[in-house]
């Protein structure tokens, strides 16, 4: 008889063996964890069939791409009709659970396609990866045998480096780095990678793990360093941090351009927003709010492609605390009468391997934006990133700037309410100092009507 | 006639408006994107329509979570069995498209399940939200008059605070900070705030707009604060920064227990183990990799319970870099004999409101873990990062120390493709020096068997 527990549902003489669980059929998955868990159980296998893709190869590949599957996660996949980024008009797709970020895309892309859209610059595209290693010896002696050696280690990683260069990519150079002044008896040979239109951390990976055994291996084959007690490889992987793998997305119009409406000049919002973002320079707390809000559009494109996104906001995140304090990825420059609005963040992207091509989605995705080149697709993203810092930031600063905002908001919910002309005046004193919302208003119209 | 432009494809005419595509039907829109962009238009008709669900009333509730919606993105929902944390055992949902991400959590929970389980501390739950303005004064003006105004501006927002009150939490405190040092007239309300089951910045944010309007009002109804040029609000806006709500999680054991099998001592493992959180202390590039593999977990969790990962993503990096220097979260003490493995991170969850309850998956998930505190999702949550860590790190430093390991994968696939005792010996030659694949050792065989 299946026993359900409060505190403890499983048994601790039931404590599943992961490798007999893993083993199951999905089937026997899905009874099991409707059996030994909370959920209800014949709801839960209900509806986690429910969720399956009607096409049983379909659905297949996604219970392929990772372990344990029972079912699948829907996210809403949206798309932001029209983005202008150097003069090419682009359908975006976005995968976000989040309300209001594709519709403050949409909204801040048609504000820049009537002010010249947003242009993009791939900075840099270099990618990195990392053989952690100790060294008791001294430090010249590792360094000569590295020169020496660096040729030979080339040429043995030749044939898993070899489709890269025919691409164009490759192992860009190797340094080793010294840094036993952090860490005792610590060096790196710290690898610089051009990856082309991949992601590239299989490929990173597999040269690191040729890197790192030929060069103990070639320690070990030297007596001098062998007697020296040789290097132990602590550790070899590609490194998510990419601060030489950049692009630069901006936006620009004339001050006066930026005037909507008689509450404010183009000038006052302007600085209100410059204001905004110079805070996010000076304050931790609302650097992390801005870049958060950057980091919606930008993953939720990233979602929609395939890509990575813990490797895109470790990166992203990572480089806005780059000189030691954390700080806002964007930035405004007023000169000359003109608004300058910029971002400029790490985006290490693949447009073709990993998911990119095995989701139907992503493929669909990257079809939509015309099968961009990875460098491509790093300025629609960085643009995607721009344009919802933009509706965040301009709701932010002009809220308080619009006089008449919230009375047309109350007023709206008044007449959604029929309030009659007596009671929106009462709503209007009532609400001069309380939070205007939907069901504020309504209980404040029940409230009165009940007792007039 | 449809038009398709390799490079612009929309036609510069034909630039949709925005608020006109947002009114089309979902049909309507998807026809749009099919006809305007370079997806095959009928199987990319097709393919959205397979991937709604079968019953409209369910994607109805996705279609509504986003704007301009076409379709579901699927994520494989998994699951790991059995996490004991705190003496329960969990059965954790896990969304992710990464692959090895739930078998490593798995793997690393089967581990330290025979070893005691993770232990979880919830450190601290307060959150934080900040109203910015400029005040010309001077600041002890402005401090005296916030002194003497709190208790009416607490007062003013007691009815968004009454029902967070009820239920053991609302607005703890707000100190008025002078930032002018850092720019000029820069001061802020600085918030804190216990939202209890709630991630909690819907009414973080109510609650800050109420604030800034009532300290506005009463700054213009005082005649010498008017006269001085009153305050100008910037912005009211909660922080995704939240170094106030913190969790840790660790597990320990002997360090022989650590020993595995005869090619390292549990000390030798441990120590390596360690060495490499070192690294990941002193060294940018590294502590980015380690922390974006803990976010693999986190994030999965955060999404298989409706949690926004965005937020959880901000605050977590941005941590990482609080003292000048973006460093790993996890770390290792070994002390008599002991191995003590920890995370400590900052986790804003909610068990209710948002998407935790509306999605219908979301819903299982928090039922399979048996409807948790905030509180205890966030001890979960940092287990299964920690988990995560713990798998990484120890398959980074054992491949190093497992002499052979890449010998028996070898052997393995040679197996596998039913070589010849002749074809080992050539093989195990061949790839002393190269990485090991399946697809390489079977491109070896094959030229080997062509020539042969």
């Amino acid at each position: 008889m299946k026993e359900k527990h409060n505190v403890e549902y499983f048994d601790t003489q039931n404590n599943i063996n992961e490798t007999s669980f893993s083993s199951l059929s999905k089937i026997q998955k899905i009874d099991y964890v409707a059996c030994n868990s909370l959920v209800r159980e014949e709801s839960f296998k209900k509806k986690v069939r429910a969720f399956w893709h009607n096409d049983n190869k379909i659905q297949d590949v996604f219970d392929q791409f990772s372990e344990n599957t029972l079912t699948n996660y829907y996210l809403p996949y949206g798309v932001v009709p029209d983005i202008l980024i150097d003069g090419k008009s682009y359908c975006v797709p976005m995968v976000t659970e989040e309300s209001s970020v594709v519709a403050a895309a949409a909204k801040s892309a048609k504000f820049w396609r009537q002010r010249g859209g947003i242009n993009t610059q791939v900075l840099s595209t270099t990618k990195v990866g990392q053989v952690h290693f100790h060294w008791q010896g001294s430090s010249s002696i590792i360094q000569n045998f590295f020169d020496q050696s660096k040729q030979t280690l080339f040429q043995a990683f030749e044939p898993v480096n070899a489709n890269m260069k025919n691409r164009g990519g490759g192992v860009k150079d190797i340094v080793l780095l010294d840094k036993t002044s952090e860490m005792d008896f610590y060096y790196q040979l710290f690898v610089t990678f051009e990856t082309c239109d991949a992601m590239g951390a299989n490929f990173i990976n597999s040269i690191l793990e040729n890197l790192a055994r030929n060069f103990s291996l070639l320690v070990a084959q030297n007596q001098a360093l062998s007697d020296a007690g040789g290097v132990e490889i602590i550790m070899s992987i590609v490194s998510n941090y990419n601060p030489e793998c950049m692009v630069r997305a901006f936006v620009e119009c004339d001050v006066d351009e930026l005037r909507e409406n008689d509450n404010y000049s183009g000038m006052e919002f302007a600085r209100k927003f410059q204001t905004a973002l110079n805070i996010a320079k000076i304050d931790t707390y609302r650097a992390v709010t801005n870049n958060k809000g950057i980091f919606n559009g930008v993953d939720a494109l990233a979602l929609a492609t395939g890509n990575d996104f813990r490797a895109i906001e470790a990166a992203g995140h990572a480089y806005a605390a780059r000189d030691g304090k954390y700080k806002g990825l964007t930035k405004v420059e007023i000169l000359n009468n003109r608004f300058y609005f910029q971002i400029e963040m790490p985006l290490a992207l693949g447009t073709i391997g990993g998911l990119t091509l095995l989701h139907p989605m992503a493929k669909e995705s990257l079809e939509m934006l015309g099968r961009p080149s990875a460098r491509q697709l790093m300025g629609i993203m960085a643009s995607v990133g721009l344009m919802q810092n933009f509706a965040a930031v301009k709701s932010l600063v002009t809220t308080g700037i619009q006089k008449g905002h919230m009375k047309m908001h109350l007023m709206n919910i008044l007449i959604t309410l029929e309030a009659s002309e007596y009671e929106k005046d009462l709503a209007k004193i009532q609400f001069l100092n309380e939070v205007i919302s939907y069901s504020a208003v309504r209980n404040f119209l029940q409230t009165l009507r009940q007792y007039h």
